[in-house]
């Protein structure tokens, strides 16, 4: 890859031109507003990130002047909706008036979530299959209601809970109601400073949980400040119910645990009727149905409450360790001693391959190429397209805190890592939720930036590293950056962000497949974090078998025996002769 | 309870007479050589039991003239099996004429486990249902074979691990085989230095594995040692598929995860077909039938492989802890401090309520009664019937292990603790496995000894130990000792012993199923570990309610369509209409 060499000279004389980077919010009623991430938020690529588009996608400046079409139209569906005036009737009853929509807008926003594929459609206002309505539910009652409504009269229902997934989990059939539980379904209702639970309603959002966790005290008279310990990228979008529900995993679930490790009781309202699972902590009561339930992405039930484990909040505790690895193997090597070396556990651990390390200290740490620092690590070895990343902060009790970033620090070092104190920890907490927003700057100019992840073994690890890599760079313009950023004894995952000027988009998915098959080939998992959706629901049945997928639907049949739950090919679960 | 007080004279004087305490290993083909925990091992109530129970259960010297029935008789069934000739063949095809047992002495054997319930009937000679042959399987293909001649034939099959299990989990309906599988899938086929996993077959119990972990380099070339962190009282007869059929838990499973955490993945034969969940350690592709088969307790299907996760052997690091506390209360909190406050975890940690504290101090350490360190104890306001015992070792790496003991150990003096050492800590580890054996000599004088455990919250533990010693304590000649050892931050176990001298043992399991209603009514689980086996499967839809069994009865119509998995009540999951 000699076109990622520094070329700082060459970069100075192209200063001149940068592209119109969009920063106006995008009107209300618009595609625009469904698709970006948040209306008022901007990253536009820096111009160290825009020399690299040019000469890695064979770009000029002229490709940047015109932008592609960007979806700011007036959302019209002009469609009737299939349910009867007498039906939508019913919902109004059940939630009242001001709680049921039916304009063209809301049918479409509760319908789509954040990934490319609804990007690229909604750019060009094409909308695929949508609901009737959109009902605001105000409480769990109204829930069962809906549900139990929705079944005796074959409705189907998709859960809208903040509307950021990202594998199109949200196709529903044409027609029936998506069930939004971001509106009013938003709040903490209360905390045990005994148990250290919060008792969550689905719809609120990463930001508002966390504060109310911190602010404990105030809010519930706690005896102390609590942190929720969950923190993926897409935080400040996501809902808590939606971690639950797609199996999700934060930055800091390597000590904190994944969602599915850190609900310890549900509430869901099925069409055969509410399950209540316990509050105990540890049971030998058969098998459990409070994990039978996550991760079913909607197609069991909706998940109206959740008993989720909270922990101190203990910032000024936190540790920051980065390092610099001569290579990838050296730097999976420490991160695998990490994490089976039992002196604890660092909240944030994260090694970037080379190409990752290299376009990150390129673009990311300003000033970095041709530094002296720069200089002092190629002379000891830490060769560019060969050296990597680590960087990692460890939470928990001061001491605890200390002694892991002191174990950690001192496998590195054995390991052939110079320590980067913890600078390169910060620069990254800085962007750590900012860097999706530069997808639409992306877009708007025929560049795509999508990503896939994987849950692997360490034994597995490089071979499927290797293998999608090799597969990837069969395909010449195509960038893939390559981490691993949540940890297990056992393995860890791998997040690939892929990004190329594709002739269209169809090339792109066609690519995108060819890179799942690669992981399932190579023993990976299809979502380490992301869940299915009907995005990857094709890959199920060859990924876990016939065998496990008829347990899925077995269960699928017992909840939902009219398929009204989010049908349509999420998991892969419509019952086969329905299917389409 | 003054009879509790020490009592150093009357003890002298009534030395003279002690119990003939059998120490006979019972005949080969006996029904006490079934029963029996471990026919080579025993253990006799010391003299301060033997006065205790005089005591408390207003005993004489004369009540332990003359013994109960002991079971030594030959087994003899004289009954006609139900299988026919040529389905006899057909298993002896199958595994060998060798592994196909028809008598009467295996078909009681294999088909009983070691309650209470099951030693007391096996000691007059009484026996339930039973199957018709033992079958000893030789490896995986052949019980795949089995299971689908079985569903073919509508055969049931109970499976046997090793014979440990105490809640009736072996009753089959009359006739059909049991599966045994201690007898040749026993091995650790393989261990993965890099993943941190060893492949085991279901059958190996305890100190096998252990010993196979421990002894890694030179048996599998491993570049270390390992150890299973898995140490139930039933350690040395217990089963690895049993710990993962019936969601078990280990006494440093606080730190190590119980039986459900530690299995990475599993092969299972069912009658719709085998499964073999997938080597991923974090994954996002829907609800996890890894988990789902967990705790299924042979209702689903067979255990066939685990990929179960290991651990760094490194006792050496071990760091130890006692403290005696002023009160229940301070104790609890003791512990819960210590399970929250993210400096990492104990392996061991047990708490001892009241009683069992003074039981423990009064039996269990030899000349504390009446000795100096009583007396100080007492004077520094540690009084009888009111101090509590709480002891705690750490494992892991060497900084972690003391850092955890001393933050442990600051909260427990913080907390009015005074430390014992590691003195109490090492008087425990030595009858951790043993304590069991006394059983026998109890029953050999009508003397019952059995034991409850219950899942809690914080929140519900006084409500719920409480509420039991309550109901308990209206029975007049009734030893109730509790202990917690296996913590969460959310909450703990309660693990009860009950000793007591019914008039005959249909008072006592109507005194045990009082407790148990008691443990549901203040909002504990009906198992901690134990699992549910037949004993405790009628309250499994009182406590989980009818929509949480519909779905593990749904599961149940999948896997086992035919009800030949361990059908007879287990779980509550036989069909409505055809249970017994």
């Amino acid at each position: 890859m000699s076109n990622m060499d520094p070329r700082g000279e060459k970069m100075k004389s192209l200063k001149r031109f940068q592209p119109d980077w969009r920063e106006d919010v995008p009107a209300a009623d618009s595609y625009r507003s469904i698709f970006k991430y948040d209306p008022n938020k901007f990253k536009h690529p820096s111009t160290g990130w825009y020399e690299m588009f040019k000469s890695e996608f064979a770009m000029t400046d002229a490709d940047f002047q015109e932008r592609q079409p960007g979806g700011d139209e007036r959302v019209v569906l002009d469609r009737k909706p299939r349910l009867s005036e007498s039906q939508v009737n019913a919902f109004r009853r059940i939630v009242g008036e001001e709680n049921v929509a039916t304009d063209d807008y809301s049918r479409v926003k509760f319908s789509h979530g954040k990934s490319l594929d609804e990007a690229l459609a909604l750019r060009v206002g094409k909308v695929g299959r949508v609901p009737d309505l959109a009902v605001h539910p105000r409480n769990k009652e109204e829930i069962a209601e809906i549900v139990k409504y929705c079944n005796a009269e074959r409705i189907p229902i998709i859960t809208y809970g903040a509307g950021s997934g990202v594998v199109l989990g949200m196709r529903a059939s044409e027609g029936g109601i998506a069930l939004v539980l971001r509106t009013h379904m938003n709040k903490v209702l209360s905390i045990s400073d005994l148990n250290q639970t919060a008792v969550v309603q689905p719809g609120i959002i990463g930001p508002d949980y966390e504060a109310a966790l911190n602010d404990a005290p105030r809010l519930f008279g706690s005896t102390r400040s609590y942190t929720c310990g969950y923190f993926p990228q897409s935080f400040e979008l996501a809902s808590v119910g939606g971690w639950i529900a797609t199996l999700g995993s934060g930055q800091a679930s390597t000590y904190y645990g994944d969602a599915c490790d850190i609900v310890l009781s549900q509430e869901v309202v099925t069409p055969v009727g509410e399950i209540k699972t316990k509050d105990i902590p540890g049971t030998a009561t058969g098998p459990k149905v409070n994990d039978i339930l996550k991760g079913s992405e909607g197609t069991y039930g909706i998940l109206v409450e959740a008993t989720m484990k909270i922990f101190r909040y203990m910032p000024e505790n936190t540790q920051r360790f980065s390092f610099m690895f001569p290579s990838w193997e050296s730097t999976v090597d420490a991160a695998r001693e990490i994490m089976q070396g039992e002196f604890g556990l660092p909240a944030v651990l994260r090694i970037s391959d080379p190409e990752e390390t290299e376009i990150g200290l390129k673009l990311k740490l300003k000033g970095f190429t041709g530094s002296i620092l720069d200089g002092l690590l190629r002379r000891r070895g830490f060769i560019p397209m060969q050296r990597c990343l680590c960087i990692g902060t460890v939470e928990g009790e001061e001491g605890y805190a200390k002694h892991v970033r002191k174990m950690a620090s001192r496998i590195a070092r054995s390991l052939g890592g110079m320590s980067l104190t913890g600078y390169a920890t910060r620069q990254w907490e800085h962007g750590r939720y900012s860097d999706v927003h530069m997808r639409e700057d992306l877009l708007d100019y025929s560049i795509i930036i999508d990503t896939l992840e994987t849950g692997v073994t360490w034994e597995n690890l490089h071979r499927l590293h290797g293998g999608v890599r090799s597969f990837v760079k069969r395909r010449p313009g195509t960038i893939c950056m390559t981490h691993a950023s949540h940890f297990y004894p056992q393995g860890t995952n791998l997040y690939f962000i892929f990004m190329m000027r594709p002739k269209d988009a169809e090339e792109f998915f066609r690519f995108r497949e060819g890179v799942v098959d690669r992981m399932v080939e190579h023993g990976g998992s299809i979502s380490h974090h992301h869940g299915i959706g009907t995005m990857f629901a094709p890959w199920m049945e060859p990924h876990l078998g016939r065998e496990q997928m008829e347990v899925l639907r077995a269960l699928k049949k017992h909840f939902d025996p009219r398929n009204i739950m989010n049908p349509g090919g999420v998991l892969d679960l419509d019952p086969r002769e329905e299917a389409d």
